[in-house]
């Protein structure tokens, strides 16, 4: 087996866990946030530079790789890790979300996805079998099944008619997937928001007998509470040793209404996005550094955080950056998102182990005042 | 005295010598390369980047600081050294190079130079005392007087009169300068390709006894023959122990060739700018990393180099980051060219030490090839 995963302890008052996940590349400490880097690279940030606050698991794009610069050559690079030079850990997700995000410029059919690059226009396919393929050319420790990622919202026949083409999809990729000894291929839960088809996909994709599982399609619902309904339908059914990813959330309150029920791991490129339009996480909310009423505000961007960001820099000086279009801010206010997330699962493992974890969501949401409404998924 | 400077050996075969210049915030050795800090930022990275490849003295631009965020805002965050995380020495310009950049938005006159903001059309004036005035506020180790850049080419009486202007100015700045217990402030010999000028300016500069001599007007001439000849006419006149300053001027080969003539001090635009279109400074020349040469190219991008970049990425990493658009590539491309240039600095001292310099440049120029026809200076 690629991977190894044990839950270490399980909290008594809700679905959250703390466990371990080895990989070819390293032990995890789940529940974990997963940095993207779509283009095989974080943006604006070193490897060891995530290393250094503590990564342990980062995210690339297949269908991003493959159009640009091609899974042949980061092969014979010698692996996407080489390639970008990150030695621990990396999951690919399979291309089926960016694939679907093309709208009009793809066609899916029983055989796979027939769609034109957003670079040059030029023609593509990529089939479950073509998504594996690259995969294993990626040689990620984890790969993801290609899945057909329905818009929100989506009439249940086309919904059901779409989790039923997800599950013959994954039984393909489990029949192509090469490298079973070094690279674990999840399989992803889809349904869209109906119960009862997150339920019936849950069982189907569970019996194919998956290393682990996602759950799909979610981060496309804007109202978290559907979010939320549809884990507590899906993830009880998933086989309790099994790692639980929830796709594309983490915003800091979906991270810990994820954990509670019962998510492992995590990804979203909110971090590294808001960062670069000059907004920040912090413990009292989301703050626009670049905003004028910081323009004299000698204060760090969370005076209760302790990244290299914030022992440094003033907030007068971050939104100087931003205003020049000056790297080095896209930079600061990126390594202060990615380590303030980092931190909060610290916490959250922490809350798990000391079994305070209801008393770290309601601190973090009523005292620190957390602006939930503002926070995208 | 705000500033000391000492020669610690003069090159027999040679104008070169090797030097050590302390400021309020270090010891530098010279010839040094400052790299270039135009908006309170070494474009794309940090201080500590900055200071573990060896950066003893950055440039901060005065036109830049003072139109955005303002001397006074950087005076409030405790000056320019402390709004931007720098505690080692920064060299200010006087703003002169800048605003006669701005080309019809300006006006020069006796009192100073009208101009409008290249940010907002607004309106503003800079005198010498204004000029001062920014730099004090700033609190830059060395400041440079106000002078008036004149154009290239440009005719005898015009290069005659602005000469005169620019001592007039520097009068000016030597008394309207506050802090010169904390701040050294450097007169600028002008006079354009005009060798009677170069002197005259050089003669009338030196007799109001600056702590340090800069020859300004020499990175706007083309024929870097020309820049020389007019070293060669001026370098000897500025007082033996004092620093001399080559302004605006950086490739690799005017470097050299600048030192010969005894210059101890350079800052250019040069390795940060090309950086960012993809272009690096190598052992053998430039090399143009964006090219679709070097797209299955696992080499680093100077063999012979030891920076971060070499050792960990190669040719065809940065160059799929740069067709991604990827922050990454400009950072790493930037620090290759800026370690690559300070690593210059230091066997340019070694071979002054060790009475090598000849040989080195001949070293450098014919064995390894350097492209000097294709390096802007």
């Amino acid at each position: 087996m690629a991977i190894e995963f044990k839950v270490l302890k399980q909290c008594k008052r809700t679905g959250a866990r703390i466990g371990e996940l080895k990989t070819p590349h390293g032990v995890i400490k789940t529940p974990v946030f997963m940095p993207v880097g779509t283009q095989a690279t974080v943006k604006t940030m070193t490897p060891e530079e995530l290393k250094d606050m503590g990564t342990g698991i980062i995210l690339g794009n297949t269908y991003h790789l493959y159009m640009r610069p091609g899974h042949e050559l980061i092969m014979r690079a010698g692996g996407l890790h080489n390639f970008m030079n990150w030695d621990r850990s990396i999951l690919t997700d399979s291309g089926g979300f960016q694939v679907f995000s093309l709208g009009n410029l793809r066609e899916i059919k029983e055989e796979g996805v027939h769609f034109r690059s957003h670079i040059d226009g030029s023609r593509h396919f990529i089939s479950p079998e073509k998504a594996v393929e690259i995969q294993n050319a990626l040689g990620s420790d984890i790969m993801m099944a290609f899945d057909e990622c329905p818009p929100y919202p989506c009439h249940y026949d086309y919904a059901k008619d779409s989790m039923a083409l997800t599950t013959r999809w994954a039984e393909r990729c489990l029949k192509a997937h090469k490298n079973t000894k070094t690279q674990a291929l999840f399989g992803i839960i889809q349904g869209s928001v109906y119960r009862d088809l997150r339920r019936e996909s849950a069982r189907q994709i569970t019996s194919l007998g998956f290393p682990g599982y996602a759950v799909g399609g979610l981060s496309v619902v804007e109202p978290k509470d559907i979010m939320y309904s549809m884990l507590e339908e899906t993830v009880p059914l998933i086989p309790y040793q099994k790692p639980r990813y929830l796709m594309g959330v983490g915003s800091p309150d979906a991270l810990i209404e994820g954990v509670i029920r019962g998510i492992d791991m995590f990804d979203c490129v909110l971090q590294t996005r808001i960062a670069r339009n000059g907004t920040v996480m912090t413990s009292r909310g989301r703050l626009v550094v670049r905003n004028a009423a910081y323009a004299e505000d000698f204060s760090p961007l969370d005076p209760e955080c302790d990244c290299y960001t914030c022992k440094n820099y003033s907030r007068a000086y971050i939104r100087h950056l931003f205003k020049a279009n000056e790297i080095l801010g896209l930079r600061l206010a990126t390594h202060h998102n990615l380590y303030f997330t980092l931190r909060l699962m610290d916490k959250i493992r922490e809350a798990i182990e000391r079994d305070f974890l209801p008393e770290l969501r309601d601190e973090f949401f009523i005292k620190y005042g957390y602006q939930m409404k503002n926070m995208q998924h």
